[in-house]
């Protein structure tokens, strides 16, 4: 069965994962607001949900980059009402809304307008028929689990976050290093003096993780990975753990003011013997694909698995 | 709670697995042949195992490293009766006796005389103590899974075999590579000319793949990762993936010759268009540590993350 | 001057590098035997050879690729008369011929038909302005050293090769590692027990010793690189030493028994406590490159350095 | 002559570079401040130079932390006019001498302190052997080459630094990356966006580069590498060029204000479109060594090049 596939080398996308089923009646609508050029994309969106009779919410900074009088202006607030969000511009836009509507349950579904993505993946030219797929019930619903951080001082939780891609805690300079300890589920892992740490999703794992040196994790993982960022210890290595795992960064010194991030948002900055607890987000954010989404197609595509370095040798 | 942990970098032990209770009445001994230096270890199993009025089967061969009439001499498969099997020498004869106790769940204890060791971990200075706790009931079982892989030729299946660190599929030489294709759960991953694949067990991935540049895998994730051999695209990255993912490796080309190992045992001569077929075996290995043990500070004393690289810079 | 270059990321190739002249009156070719698809290519190249008067020599296995009488037919060793040696192929078939030419300074022009090349910089689509430009003394001119190495057992020469992109001692089987130790120019560097040392010139620093994680080192880098194979201690990296350096392997153990292979070649068999001694071959190859040859340039499109990561993080 | 040194894995070290004699009459000593710890040594260093009949001058800030009269108190400028400077402290405080001694040639020697050094291979257990061992002429100089980088902006040189270790060009932020462009003795080698390059001296390839993923680099090597920083093309890997090389990196976007550091010092703001031209300094550092210091054997000790990660595997 697999011989034909692998002698020429193209793949055929089984209908492995099973697809649901969903009346997506009211529809928001929110684009990346730095990006004009996604102009003409928001008005194609508009214009297949309005021949769709769908309830059309625009959110109100979206609204002023489309032309006419085309739905609901609402606040991004009130999206969380909708039974579908689509969200045009590129993985860094579904990153930015993903906050807002991970305790909603309200799905999300990306139009790709950025380089390069894993989570936005209509593409452009396929607008029309991506979307109208979706909105007649075919399309695939992949749940991303989040990651909470919560930081305590002094036995006091000062602040909570949540993130999709990945949790830095960082020295903040270059010309520093950061003196840390590392727990995990309450188990002493290391203590060490580096540039800091990446704790990262399997969806993250494709971005700043990857480039840091961590594995790709196939997005229904249910783990984590953390990678040392400029390991003076050579022997510091990416570690993968359970998905339910509670990991504990301690600042380990009085000197060290190092920065936490969370999907390399705004840095809040930490202080001696600040505790970061990391651990998987109660609710995941559900992802809207089209039936044809393949991690792997995205994956030979993005990260180039298909170009070669051989030549002069063997 | 944690803070005072990390200011002094001694972690303590907190009794967070559970501790299991059972009967080890028929124990059995089995050593590490090319090793005479076990032998003062085995004689001290031994003693400890009498003292302890415990039914002994020794396995014949190392029956001869022993002196004096201690126990029933019995074969390699007589073992599969016992309550429990101790492993003299390291992890390497754990991974030897694991495929042929694997499908019997008797349990094995592994006394450490090799060099460094993830899976056997009561050093020669604990013997007494470490194994009259265990007898007595003190200890921790952790469940490791094996890899299946079966190859299959003209779609006949033409072979068997298990592996409790990791399946490798290799060019066999380093001057040539293999042409394969890879498929995860029915999914085309890619097809690649390289030098092959390393596919490991979380067990495995403190092994062989980590040398080959793939992460460290808690010993209780469910997963298995990937790792490419001298990849000649240089994108290709470890990938982890789900541990009940099948995974499909296809030799790729009519001049290619292959090998398939199983934790780097005798290696079996793929041929043109052969299909290995890798997954999760049903049945995992029982693996007894004294409670003490702990999989980080194994880490921690095996892969040296206690030394430090830094110093002429920051 | 360089603003504008890098606004708008286009690079202009400034003659850097003088152009030298030469008058190549006999011209050889030799093709690359397995590939039936260069023979256009051969034909082509005859015929600049004949509209420009050279006199033409082909070597007598790739006669029979070639239509007519075009020349005179030569043996292998024939080449070495040459003013200049034609191949036909890729990298690869350079460094096939790259051991006969190598003492007779004769330079040799790469035509590429393969798939990737750092050496034949020809493409099929220019070999008449290509060839042309260089018989009119438009090329330029790179000597790529080779390294020698010598197999001494029992403190007797036992064997001698070189190779222009690596000498690789490897323990011949992933069953299998080996013990062995590394000395250059006399001091002791490290004992280890792995799968062996890629020890690579710079023209072999973007083959095999890249994908095992060496660095690119630039065509005129007097430097070789040795790299550890799937190195057991986690600290061995990748070391660059002086070109004029020498280095020892020694098989460091009564049981190991591994390869010798000098570009990818027969493997030659070591004994136990055979030494590889390894240094740069006094004479190098004279490359000859269109004056367009731009070793950056090749690497943007070899090595892929246009594909980006980047996407759904910050 | 090889054999028995590798079967017992002990090398005997042959003095095989040459030894050089020098008049050390006028002898400085800094130390580092930070450190009350190294007081004694201080003390130990000003006593042996008492006996040996030395002109001593003690750097102001240094000189309070030295119990009683003991030699000349001088600024830190008046330490060009030694004939050698002794720096108590470790890597870091060759470090901040260096920039300061370079134009001048006067040679400089480390006594260890801190945790790690390549460049102080004095440690305190020795200083008394090893000090009168280096004023009675029995010692080794190297001349470690230092990086020169000058900062222009719309054509007018703004800023220019040295740098013993590496020159850091960097984005700033986790939050942020950077578009540059990267060029090469007047030759475009690529343009990335990605959080930066470290351009590293053979000294520093041991430090921020090595944690990095460079290459280790013997000191002697005529040669810089060129590392970036998670790169987000996968393909971005170390790359190695000659020692005079001209490197330009130009910030390629008006949205940038990456920074620059020297040494991990101080960093300086950077501007849309500011060009950072690196190439070698002039003036090399002259470091003073025992007769005993060893590359390869500070590499075995400090990057614990004797670890072994096996064990379960092979």
């Amino acid at each position: 069965m697999y011989i034909w596939l692998a002698r020429d080398n193209h793949a055929i996308s089984l209908p492995a994962i099973p697809v649901m089923f969903a009346d997506f009646q009211r529809v928001g609508i929110i684009g990346r607001l730095d990006k004009p050029v996604i102009t003409d994309s928001l008005d194609l969106v508009v214009d297949v949900l309005k021949k769709s009779e769908r309830d059309i919410l625009i959110e109100e900074q979206t609204a002023s980059l489309i032309a006419g009088n085309n739905g609901k202006i609402v606040s991004r607030n009130e999206l969380h009402d909708c039974d579908l969000v689509i969200v045009v511009g590129g993985d860094g836009s579904i990153l930015g809304i993903a906050k807002d509507l991970v305790d909603t349950d309200v799905p999300v579904l990306g139009i790709n307008r950025g380089r390069l993505g894993f989570l936005a993946d209509i593409y452009p030219d396929h607008i029309e028929s991506g979307l109208l797929a979706v909105l007649q019930g075919s399309y695939r619903l992949e749940v991303h689990f989040l990651l909470e951080h919560s930081i305590v001082r002094d036995d006091e939780l000062i602040r909570r976050g949540i993130a999709l891609n990945d949790v830095v805690v960082n020295s903040g300079s270059i010309t520093r290093m950061m003196d840390f300890a590392l727990y995990i589920n309450e188990e002493f892992v290391y203590s060490q003096r580096s540039d800091g740490l990446i704790i990262s999703t399997p969806t993250g794992s494709t971005a700043y993780a990857l480039s840091a040196g961590g594995p790709i994790m196939h997005p229904t993982l249910d783990a984590i990975v953390i990678v040392p960022m400029f390991p003076h210890t050579l022997t510091s290595r990416p570690l993968v753990v359970k998905g339910d795992s509670e990991i504990v960064v301690f600042v380990n010194s009085e000197d060290d003011f190092p920065l936490v991030t969370a999907d390399s948002q705004e840095p809040f900055i930490l202080q001696p013997y600040d505790r970061v607890y990391i651990r998987k987000n109660p609710k995941g954010l559900n992802i809207v694909y089209p039936t044809t989404h393949n991690f792997y197609e995205s994956c030979r595509s993005k990260l180039d698995w298909g170009s070669r370095l051989g030549g002069n040798n063997r």
